[in-house]
């Protein structure tokens, strides 16, 4: 007898089930229905569903559902592992107890960095975990090319490659949309071989309205994580697209759809979920989809449509028809809840197996050492030297006029010229507290380049801060006050294999380690998240105001914000699409 | 410039619309708002959707939609074009000013016939028309094997022949239920090759509740169209199956869906729609999926609900994400109607193209001659002689003992145990004007079996009925009073080259020519229906009283309703899955 004829068997009751779970409140994602019932497992699938309970023969196991609320797994269609700075095991650690089951990720940050090789880590290092892992091929390896030297290009044959890998089932979050609507070579071409094979293409496309938005639809990307307004995700709901409420460490887009719900009067099929980033804090500290459910919750969605949206929709998305449901024939992936209001887990079975209870983890789950091939990633052209961090003037004279990049305001960066005094030939900000040096250096052991530039606004006020966290190319940035500094935090990361640094008064003041790739540390969350802390704490000593000063670093060389930004390459002008000169004068005419 | 950039160029406003139509009312199943839009064309794909008027340069184009509601066209997700006892292209023709743009269908009947070239010519009569034929490779081919023969035996072997043709998605209504759940070797193969290439599965399951119903889930097929109760529809979708309301001209199902949607509070995305079986008569009175929403409207199912699980759902069922909704980057698939509640439809657009008008195609479907392959199909093992119609008594007493069958409960067959009197040797049923003879003969050109009975409650006082459409073997089947009638009703048929007449008083009263296997006839509706109406006209004269009187003849073979059938190989023992005797005694201890 095969396994489906035993399920089959089982579900008939010719066999014994697996695993009765008893006494449950099933949560039905179809008729949106609550009802008391018996959930039957055989072969990792369920196999009875109620309503009411199973009248068959005794099955091998019992489990006493107590009363509880039983939903599907939650499913999360858009995330990054890498911004929890933790490997995929630890991750999945962290984040199965709070009812993630399903998750599609993006590895689009170690994708930078090690390209093919890191795409491959992110599959071995999740293959046979409790969490099903399924991956998407990162699209914008580099976020811009030209203007940035990341650890890979990705071009439509490498996507090819990718999504003939197990477990490779789309394309991911497609940014460069406006290489999309204009059909351009690289963004068409890795379009055409995803949309050839019928995968899942994930959206990215904040702001995008009207004609330029129906022309990305048409393009075919089909989802979007990124609206920001109201009145953008009630379009982007109306023609079709999948909208994914987002609630990341960065913010919540939930509240805004609570009031579309609203006013359309249902939730419509349309809508999905997702993390997007969470940093190791908030895993500990808030939690995961459950959280994001408890944030539908009080934003006025109601909990069984939030359910819906973050389980049976999320499965369609996926185009899971086994999972998302709990229905006989549907993978045994099962949330008990004490209320769906406060939607605390209480326990959470995969393919029909008990691995989280009251918040903890019932089986270990082990690390494998990442090895080599993604450890071994911080390759600059030559050692360090002071002279690296050392903004020399190109003339004489006894000040010079700069261009210097004002990120003051997070959802705009402007250019600021000011001019600056010149001390032995090096530019002076000691005078400016909201100036820092910048430097941006390719680790990726390709071309070497490195920049250096004055930036305004990045809130270090004394010492310095280097991280191999930069999006989106993760070279090596160093903002600092003090070459002195910026040199000691550098070394300081560098000699971590990766990571994230301060240093003040030339002492090194803390170092967080993140040899996966400069990017994720292979230690679980517990572990990392003492160390981040400690690393904030003195990233805060340098002047940073943020709740999360270690995102003030990482996310200052991004080249794909309007309206400049830096890059190993200098300063670029995101709009024009090329780098210029940070000499007033050079160039400006 | 590629066809897809071509469209987002259009969509973008950068190249004309090829069509806009203007000035609708777009009924959005995603959102279920329905609000003012203009919906705009580029290569037979929608790019445009409103909400509002597009403000693109000028189209290629125009149609003005007159503020009519625009909705998505309309999806059957399960029918027997054979049912219609027209070809494909006739089909279309008639189907389309209905509204219906997209089927899936079931040639189940043609299969029985003429095997892999009866699905083969399905698919060719469908190449190309207007009406998007997507076809699923028929399941139980014969219904029961063993108890009668078809012509063609479909094992995993032919399935996976099927399933790798163009435009066969899937797996057709899986009648065999208790091979299914008992996972015998035909059922069990035929869906592992379907499982393995994950198409989708249609199942038919009436009356299968709790244990076995769950295990029916849990062996593949996940649908059904055949509930008969209004909890068992609750109990279906409750456990994920996809609960196809029906509409077909031997009766309805969403009466009791639209129960069911009431006591839920809303319309599951699990229910989708079909029409099954429709006979010509109402094809051309009645309409076809247009007919479907207006019965679900009368039945008290939201306008809005009901085109959602026509449309949307209907393409998730089949999963063509590119279907189903008027969005930017699906099919255009495109419906005008007066108002949702009358649902008449004034203009159908397929791929872009208007091809109905106020209910009259504006486009002629050519017919392709249908070929010998399918027109050669009523092969009989000898000619046709009295002889075949005479019951000679196996003894010499004056009466004799047998087992009739008793057709008069249609929805349960029994067996009438009679003692008739013997005359010349032959059984004379003459005196009781409930009784006919039944003669099936094989017609495949396979056995050359035959089996020659008595049948109670029939309905024919006079003459005899002959059809080569007899469920779901097609053999010839002949139910007649007199041998004389029934010999020139047989011989009509065969000379026809298949189909249904009648013969009274020694005359043939009427033939219907089916030349497409015996099933089917190439002519278009308005020419077939008079000569089905005259067909109907002389069975009335035969004394059946039946609103649709060819029903009362197709169907008598039928060896899948409880308790009894009859087939080519004689009396059928549905329950114990055997040929039993008609003569009482033998056998029956």
């Amino acid at each position: 007898m095969n396994a489906r004829s035993e399920r089959v068997a089982a579900a008939l009751g010719d066999r014994p089930l697996d695993l009765l779970i008893e006494n449950v409140q099933l949560l039905n994602v179809y008729t949106q229905e609550i009802y008391p019932a018996d959930i039957g497992v055989s072969g990792g699938v369920i196999v009875f569903a109620g309503p009411g309970a199973w009248d068959g023969p005794a099955p091998a196991a019992t489990y006493d559902g107590e009363g509880r609320v039983a939903t599907p797994g939650l499913i999360d269609t858009h995330l990054h592992i890498e911004s929890s700075m933790i490997g995929p095991e630890s991750f999945a650690a962290a984040v199965l107890p709070h009812g993630t089951t399903t998750v599609l990720i993006d590895p689009h940050e170690i994708a930078n960095v090690v390209g093919l090789r890191g795409v491959e880590y992110m599959l071995e290092a999740s293959e046979g975990l409790p969490l099903r892992v399924l991956v998407q091929a990162p699209s914008c390896v580099p976020a811009v090319p030209a203007l940035e030297t990341a650890g890979a290009d990705f071009g439509a044959e490498e996507i090819a490659t990718m999504l003939g890998w197990d477990r490779v089932v789309g394309l991911a979050e497609v940014m460069d949309y406006i290489g999309v609507i204009r059909q351009q070579d690289r963004m068409r071409d890795i379009l055409a071989v995803s949309l050839d094979r019928d995968v899942v293409i994930s959206g990215h496309s904040p702001l995008v309205r009207g004609r330029e938005l129906a022309a990305y639809l048409v393009a075919g990307p089909d989802s979007d994580h990124e609206s920001r307004l109201r009145d953008e995700m009630l379009e982007k709901l109306r023609l079709g697209m999948y909208v994914e409420g987002r609630v990341a460490s960065h913010g919540e887009s939930v509240s805004k759809i609570a009031s579309v719900i609203d006013e359309i009067g249902c939730v419509p099929p349309n809508l999905i979920m997702c993390t997007d980033d969470v940093v190791p804090e908030d895993l500990l500290d808030l939690g995961h989809m459950d959280r994001l459910v408890r944030t539908c919750v009080v934003a006025g969605i109601e909990p069984v449509g939030a359910v819906r949206a973050a389980t049976l929709h999320g499965a369609q998305r996926l185009r899971r028809r086994d999972l998302g449901a709990l229905a006989p024939g549907k993978v045994a992936d099962i949330l008990l809840v004490d209320d769906l209001i406060a939607f605390d887990v209480s326990a959470v079975f995969v393919g029909g197996e008990l691995v989280a209870r009251d918040g903890h983890l019932v089986r270990e789950i082990p690390i494998a050492p990442p090895g080599d091939a993604v450890c071994d990633t911080v390759h600059l052209r030559k050692a360090l030297t002071l002279g690296d961090f050392e903004l020399r003037s190109p003339g004489s004279a006894p000040t010079v006029g700069v261009h210097a990049l004002d990120v003051g305001d997070r959802g705009r960066r402007t250019l600021a010229t000011l001019d600056l005094p010149v001390t032995d030939g090096r530019l002076d900000i000691s005078e400016d507290e909201s100036l820092c040096l910048v430097a941006v250096l390719e680790r990726h052991g390709r071309t070497g380049t490195a920049s250096l530039n004055v930036v305004r606004g990045a809130g270090v006020t004394a010492g310095a801060a280097a991280s191999t966290i930069s999006h989106d190319s993760h070279n090596l940035i160093v903002v600092g006050r003090s070459p002195v500094d910026m040199l000691a935090a550098a070394q300081a990361v560098v000699d971590a294999g990766g990571g994230v640094a301060s240093a003040l008064d030339s002492e090194v003041t803390a170092v967080l380690a993140l040899p996966i790739a400069g990017l994720m540390s292979p230690e679980p969350v517990p572990v990392i998240v003492p160390k981040l802390k400690a690393l904030n704490a003195a990233l805060r000593a340098l002047g940073i105001t943020r709740e999360q000063p270690v995102m003030a670093i990482i996310g200052i060389a991004l080249p794909v914000i309007p309206d400049y930004g830096v890059t190993d390459l200098g300063l670029v002008d995101v709009n024009a699409q090329q780098v210029i000169s940070m000499w007033v004068g050079e160039g400006d005419g």
